[in-house]
């Protein structure tokens, strides 16, 4: 077994030093079990590798509960045994998607600012039997020194009767410092998140636990599952500098901060580009307030032009996750660690004035968008932390290819299968075709903007005369929709495999 | 002309004390104008109807900003001689109503918590030229002291250069004091909103103006045209029971505090008679946080179980104004008046746990709620301050009726034909036919419940069929829609004028 005494500070707690096998076997059938993690980082995955053994043997399920989405060996080996009955907040796993699009898996997508304290409230089904956490180190006082992520970590511990620690030696020990712990009151005793500007620190650098609740500390020295991203294609490239453009333009007429306001940017690759976008620009002083710090933030820093970026999670690739790690002394001065609660707190995001900047499905001509599902009923990942940023920011923009599926697919539609961010939410939507702006416009002006702007000529007269018939069928109502056509281009792929005609 | 130099105790601006028609020559063609008011209270009335009777002999339009809806001398008016061109952020006039779906008038439906600050940040297409505001009096220092609402006066006053104020003598000067006037900074600069009690004090009891601004003071004796309610039906009644009994299960199981959280009710007759079923409760020391402050509320302090009721405007019945102007001195104890931006603020509904009560024109089985379009396409009102409270509340609740105009529609449907507040947001169903806790639950799950508790018999089969017909065609995907359906019951009521088949 790896040797973590150095790592568990509190002598007291060597004793309880165990295999993955042992608290594995502490798990019982239908408890709630509260995770760490958030993104391929910092969840456990000792335990619940030896937790999916014991499944594959004496079938049984339980219900996970993390802070987004987690590496393989959390969500994919649990999935792969049937062991996931409920699921919250988040996931992305391909086993998982599939488990809970076929009735095996019963998800519960939500806020991710939201997840915390719903937990702490008792709204989910009973409290957090056991917590199991991934950690760089336990203090002297039995706390614990989380790694790569903060996610709902806290609140979990906090909740939790038992909690089971994994100390992970391929995390190093500069990631303390770099978290900021701060779990709010519940109402009626509420207090105001102190946060005004990105950097400020309001809360411990460890997670309160104390040796009592840890029941079992687990060695493990597996690595973080991050993913590599793909080079950044000529769309991603485009829809960057549509966006940068605008954000000059709005700065130029007086909308905007000249150093802008604190930038949000979802998870994937057209939210890395327009960050990259940024580095070669000649934006200084950059100011970050986001869930996940990729690549993009670490190119920032060497380019001298990131301030502060502020997080609840690392999810680098593999070599961003190399570049971290070696010259966490010099990122350490930049970044920090939040809870998701506080992350994507809307009280946050309202006050300090977010940009922010996530990627849609599909989004229609009045301006909904759609971020889970795929032709209204399969579920892709989640809302994530998209809602708590689009409602409460400054200025809220959606991406997406204006096609998808080799252009069998339109991602501008008559009305979104799924809607997820409403009409009342979204400012700015950006394809590789234009960007549209939709601030103050009503439906029927939205239409057209969007429809010129950013969708692709394949579809664009199709989409035009929707419009067109919708007024003529309504009388030119507030929202000219023909209704028993609304959803016929997705009914149409469903049926032939492509929305043209 | 009526004598209003008592009121007007700033001297110096005894000379811009005009007629209503010499105020409203100041209106150009094209201006943006930002008026009080939020329901019918506390809006312009002199001012509105002398540029509607210019408008009528030589046409033009403005942009009218309000706080919300507003009384018949100014939305109805000016949509009678078609002069709005542009409306933002919520009506309920019919004149209107029909202008914005016809094409007439072009409407921006938002938030109310955001209307303020998009006019401030210039998103909405310039600045204020114009705050035309209802007045009890002005200062000695020029400032003005509000009436019957606060909405977004406060905002329309700072960004505009010229201030029109009417000075209403139906409003009586005991109102002086119940307002809290506070504007929050804009980022990057905007701190904390400093409110952790409902009664909080935190700004002015005027909003800050100035005599220099002011261009022109007009008297006017003109009641706020408030409506009265219908008395309590036998469903709303029902409703009422239900979440009653509902709260005190909460309390039971110890997920709420003995006396509950503050409350806020929406708009309408539901929303009213599920107050009254608090006055006749044994419920003590009730706190209110809330858009609009309606009779229920006065019944509540009269009964001694309200702690106290904070608001954006007074909009009681004909009868509940007089009883409010009559016994004024008791109730300005129990109640006060904020901007909508803190009225509504996702920051305090958060932080002090709101518990959201509002109306739902469809709701859908997976949980969506449509609170603003008939069939899809027609506007009834607009969102109003639902999503503010919905999104950030502790506990979200959703009313309506199982059926509308005579069973010919149902209002649980397979999917809403507009959704205004998603699955994403909502926990808590009420029809006549019962409760449906949705919170912790995956689609699929919800689906059944709120069927069973919530549909009306005649719609209940259509609506278990369409689910399993969904489990068939998706496999159990997790919202299992059959899309070219999805649509069909509102296709079917255009068609036939009835859901049924
Ligand atoms: C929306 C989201 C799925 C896009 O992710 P992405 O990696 O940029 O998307 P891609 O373009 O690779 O598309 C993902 C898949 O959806 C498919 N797809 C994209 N648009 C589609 C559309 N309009 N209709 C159907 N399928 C579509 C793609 O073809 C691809 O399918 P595949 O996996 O079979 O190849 C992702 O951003 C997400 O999960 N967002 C929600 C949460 C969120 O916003 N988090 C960030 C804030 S915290
Ligand atoms: C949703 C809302 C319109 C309901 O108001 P209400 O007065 O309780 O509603 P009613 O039952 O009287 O219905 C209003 C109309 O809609 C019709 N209606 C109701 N449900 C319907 C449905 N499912 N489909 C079609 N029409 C429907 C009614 O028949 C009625 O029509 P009529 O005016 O022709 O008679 C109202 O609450 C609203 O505007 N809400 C949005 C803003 C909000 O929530 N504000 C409060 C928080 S601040």
């Amino acid at each position: 077994m790896i040797d973590i005494r150095d790592r568990v500070r509190c002598k007291a707690l060597h004793d309880k030093i165990v295999s993955a096998e042992e608290a594995a076997a502490f798990i019982k059938p239908g408890m709630n079990i509260g995770a760490s993690g958030f993104t391929p980082a910092g969840y456990p995955k000792a335990v619940p590798l030896a937790l999916a053994k014991r499944m594959a043997q004496d079938p049984f399920k339980i219900n996970l509960w993390t802070g987004a989405s987690v590496g393989k060996e959390l969500d994919g080996a649990l999935a792969a045994v049937g062991g996931i009955h409920k699921r919250m907040p988040y996931q992305t796993n391909t086993d998982l998607r599939n488990a809970l699009n076929s009735g095996e898996v019963e998800y519960y997508d939500l806020h991710l600012s939201e997840s915390a304290q719903l937990t702490r409230y008792g709204f989910l089904g009973g409290k957090v039997d056991v917590a199991i956490v991934e950690a760089c180190a336990i203090t002297e006082e039995g706390h614990i020194v989380p790694t790569t992520s903060l996610g709902n970590t806290a609140s979990y511990v906090q909740s939790a009767d038992i909690v089971i620690v994994e100390v992970n030696t391929t995390q190093p020990l500069e990631l303390e410092g770099m978290h900021d712990v701060y779990v709010p009151l519940d109402p009626p005793h509420r207090q105001p998140v102190p946060i005004v500007k990105v950097d400020d620190r309001i809360g411990t650098t460890y997670i309160p636990c104390g040796p009592d609740k840890i029941k079992y500390i687990v060695p493990c020295d597996i690595t973080d599952d991050v993913r590599p991203f793909g080079p950044i294609d000529e769309c991603s490239q485009k829809m960057s500098e549509l966006i940068i453009d605008f954000f000059k333009h709005e700065i130029k007429v007086g909308r905007m901060p000249k150093n802008m306001l604190p930038l949000q940017s979802g998870v994937g690759s057209v939210a890395n580009a327009v960050i990259s976008g940024f580095v070669d620009s000649d934006f200084t002083d950059l100011e970050v307030y986001t869930e996940v710090i990729q690549d993009g933030m670490l190119d920032l820093t060497d380019a001298g032009k990131l301030k502060f970026a502020s997080g609840t999670s690392f999810s680098p690739s593999p070599d961003g996750l190399k570049r971290l790690y070696s010259n966490i002394g010099v990122y350490r001065q930049k970044m920090m660690l939040r809870p998701q609660e506080i992350a994507n707190s809307p009280e946050i995001a309202r006050r300090i004035g977010i940009i922010a900047m996530n990627t849609a499905i599909e989004f229609d001509i009045f301006g909904h968008v759609n971020s889970t599902h795929i032709m209204g009923s399969k579920m892709m990942n989640g809302i994530g932390g998209s809602g708590d940023f689009a409602r409460n920011a400054y200025l809220t923009c959606f991406f997406s290819t204006s096609t998808a599926k080799n252009g069998a697919i339109s991602s501008i539609v008559p009305m979104c299968s799924h809607i997820d961010h409403t009409e009342h939410d979204t400012d700015i939507f950006v394809t590789e075709m234009g960007l549209a702006d939709v601030r103050g416009l009503s439906p029927r002006e939205r239409a057209r903007v969007i429809i010129n702007n950013c969708a692709h000529p394949d579809y664009k007269p199709m989409l035009l005369d929707y419009l067109k018939k919708g007024e003529k069928a309504t009388k030119k109502a507030h929202t000219p929709h023909v209704i028993k056509d609304a959803l016929s281009w997705h009914a149409r792929f469903i049926k032939t495999g492509t929305m043209k005609k």
